[in-house]
């Protein structure tokens, strides 16, 4: 029976932006699971109740539902070991942990106020007011206060990606030889802007471009294929 | 026959300060091989020529001699595959690897402008000369410049572990219940700062702390019996 997933979509069906929801995406493609993605908007909390929380992604497996990304791919691993590992082991799931930290604690952030604008217009409309209050409120700001496409923030960002480009000059991924989950949560952040952005985050001749391109391409191109900008 | 290991030394014979070092010495328990640990500085190059380089630390493990630290860890998991493992596994190793990465572009340096009066004060008088010489040309400023060993520094390297804090909520160590070569990585930069400086680095109340402080008691207490400065 083929999966269900909740996945968050901008003013069009097609526009998937999610983070969270990438991560997951790539992982059931690593996978080799097949996958229904339903477009679901931030107010249709009442289409998910039945998850126990208000958030995607929601994964359905025959009668079994799963939130939050992280929950998801542990769950994948556990109940496909015969399929290709997504964290090759228990270091390295303790480890991509780490780099789901790094990821949303320095990452996430920075390219959130880079593209926020951009964001913020590809919403579905019937989003807009409640993305404006739940953010602002959390923010205590607003949302044009906490923008900031500037060069001086992309510089800021590709500064910040050292440790990654540092990793890339020994190996082709965060995981090693082929591509895992790690390395799925960092290129779901730029999966992120893609869908929602025209600014262009990474010049041609940085490493952590080559590996972007190369995740893009991963799985017969699946990434690449959805609606986005170029990159 | 017992393995030897070249170790960067200050003033005293006992105080050894080396980060790239204290993360073999942690690797070298962990693995529950017995080493010579011999007191080496930054001006005794003849004393290391036989390896071919000039940099500590050197490893010799009968006739072999390795150096890189990041080498030494895998020479130490490929030749002792039945001692506990550093890395589990390659995924395990790949993503220490971009913890490495990491704790060398982003915390050690904050590391270091905050303990670099004190290190200068520790170093052994005859290697005065040649680290101030060869860190001002490095870094285009003298040390007294680079150096910053003040509140804001070290609010700034609180803020800078946060993956690391973020980490810590939900698993002991790095790599998951056991520390492996990533803990020890990022300990060693704590070691560094322990020996050489009596600044306090972390609150007790940071989930950062305990887990230093669990490392400091691993392996019978090893990193915490060497001379150092009360965390």
């Amino acid at each position: 029976m083929k999966l269900k997933l909740y996945d968050l979509a901008g003013a069009e069906d097609a526009r998937r932006f999610s983070p969270p929801c990438w991560r997951v995406k790539m992982a059931l493609r690593h996978k080799g699971l097949d996958v229904e993605e339903i477009p679901w908007r931030f107010t249709e909390k009442e289409s998910i109740a039945f998850s126990g929380q208000q958030l995607v992604p929601v994964l359905i497996d025959d009668d079994k539902v799963i939130t939050d990304s992280w929950e998801i791919a542990r769950y994948l691993e556990i109940t496909y070991p015969n399929r290709p590992s997504l964290f090759g082991g228990e270091v390295g799931e303790a480890e991509a942990l780490f780099i789901k930290s790094w990821c949303e604690q320095i990452i996430d952030p920075i390219i959130l106020r880079i593209i926020l604008t951009d964001l913020f217009t590809h919403l579905h409309p019937k989003d807009k007011a409640y993305f404006r209050e739940s953010r602002e409120k959390r923010w205590g700001m607003t949302l044009e206060e906490f923008a900031s496409p500037t060069d001086e923030t992309i510089s800021a960002l590709q500064n910040a990606l050292s440790p990654l480009r540092k990793t890339l000059e020994r190996q082709p991924y965060i995981c090693g030889s082929k591509p895992r989950f790690a390395d799925y949560i960092v290129f779901a952040a730029f999966q992120w802007a893609r869908a929602m952005s025209p600014i262009k985050l990474l010049q041609p001749d940085d490493l952590v471009y080559s590996w972007r391109d190369r995740l893009l391409h991963a799985e017969n191109g699946y990434a690449l294929s959805t609606l986005g900008y170029p990159v």
